[in-house]
């Protein structure tokens, strides 16, 4: 997804955000402001909004002096989903459908996304839980999605943000967890998962967990490690997290399924959809083992 | 009051609603855009933020080619609050302080500023009206008002919008109009109302109208008339309406009312009240005939 000219005046509000989130210095706020319109004033709008928020994150970073802003709330937000675990669990098992209701929660964690909204309360977790349990939801994707994930032999599962990954760990649960390797940002940017809160949902205990080597809000292919670009051509079935996983990995050439909350107005139009809209989609270009057959033939 | 570091990004998203609604151009879209974060990345803080509307709104019809892009919204604004004059002045007949009422009828107008909401339906009029007929309102202010517009001797009434200078001309049928003078814009500028809304409104016909000489979102007392603001000097008492002229005038030395709807959290701050609150509030300043005798002394 490119760069859309709402984003602009986003980026500097998220910017702004962001920096009075690391610093009550008042001259720091107004220099981010300052450099983020110097930034912006050559903005290429082919790339997509998150490599515009790499540049702000890495900038609030070096004029805050602090390796990671956001390390409080990441730390809050995954004991909450901690606490929240075995009630979502419990939802599950419960369920006539336990991998849509794993679908649906992981959805409901896509909420904790401090690069949309940097004054997310702990309240509105259970909220949101509540609604998207409820809330309308097409199966129509659940069937290939099943197929998909059958079909595999190496499944890539993109994480989002800290919390979130706890709330993905149910979703991950229900998958052939054989095939799955979890991927998380080599660095910290905003409230993304790194490896430390991987550790945290007890990630490592059940499936492999590699970085991407990158500090980009999203998978921005060209700033990821060898490594992490290698196991993501290889894999046969990628599982992308939140809205910085859409925007960059939109365009590529993959079978990606997206999973995420639309909760902003240029992705929501860009995905045909409502803000606040439950999103779990196959990539444009999805190809099945059946098709790949029929191609090659 | 001065630009705050939040305005920097509504201006540029401003700019963008502006330009959507002036052409179907996206390349005219992106040159605003551009453009506007050009004039940001040198912006002199210390202004008030209607100074840099002016420039945005300079440069949008500079790049429309067009002189006046809110036209048709400013008569769709007119006509709508046409129809609704006879339905508010029984409701100020109707009621038990008259003035009162009529102040409450004219914060409501206020909401129609294309410059905070350029997607403003028709519909949501009468439901202001009502909400702010039904709204806890301090009536504090309302003595220290009634003895100011019985002391002064001429009393600058500074409208704000078209449409709105029609719910402001039941106010001003409150006042002792013959110390009346009402101010529009010079030329136009979002959907600010200029000498023909006035006449729209029928004012020339009870008080005596006259142009401030401006395309300022406000009152930017340096691009206004020398005729304009030898009346400012001269009036013992301004009634400005709107955010835009709060915005403008809230540091000046003068006896002002401000009659506004605080539309904006950064204004809403300023004013330290909730964003969507009813104000009608005298300027820091403000002394009245005793207070000025006293002084005197």
């Amino acid at each position: 997804m490119k760069i859309f000219l709402d984003c602009i005046p986003c980026f500097v509000r998220q910017a702004l955000d962001a920096a009075r989130l690391s610093t009550n210095d008042k001259q720091i706020h107004e220099q981010v402001v300052r450099e983020v319109i110097i930034l912006a004033k050559d903005l290429d709008m082919s790339q997509s909004p998150p490599v515009m928020g790499q540049k702000i994150h890495r900038l609030i970073r070096k004029l805050v002096g602090t390796e990671d802003p956001y390390r409080d709330v990441k730390k809050q937000f995954n004991n909450a989903s901690l606490r929240l675990y075995s009630k979502m669990r419990n939802y599950i098992t419960d369920s006539g459908d336990m991998l849509e209701t794993a679908i649906r929660l992981a959805i409901a964690g896509n909420i904790i996304d401090f690069g949309v909204n940097s004054k997310l309360q702990e309240s509105e977790l259970e909220k949101t839980i509540s609604e998207c349990l409820a809330a309308e939801f097409s199966d129509m994707q659940l069937k290939p999605f099943r197929r998909a994930i059958n079909e595999a032999e190496e499944i890539l599962f993109i994480a989002d943000n800290a919390g979130e990954i706890i709330f993905d760990r149910l979703l991950i649960e229900q998958l052939p967890i054989e095939k799955v390797t979890v991927v998380v940002k080599g660095s910290p940017v905003i409230n993304d998962a790194t490896m430390e809160d991987a550790v945290v949902a007890g990630l490592p205990q059940i499936v492999e967990v590699i970085d991407n080597g990158s500090d980009g809000p999203g998978t921005i292919l060209e700033t990821c490690s060898e490594v992490f670009v290698d196991r993501f051509e290889k894999a046969d079935l990628v599982i992308a997290k939140g809205q910085g996983n859409y925007e960059t990995l939109s365009d590529v050439n993959k079978n990606i399924f997206f999973v995420l909350k639309a909760k902003c107005p240029v992705i929501a139009q860009d995905l045909g959809c409502e803000v606040g809209e439950m999103i779990f989609r196959k990539s444009k270009i999805f190809r099945n083992a059946v098709d790949l057959v029929k191609e090659a033939e």
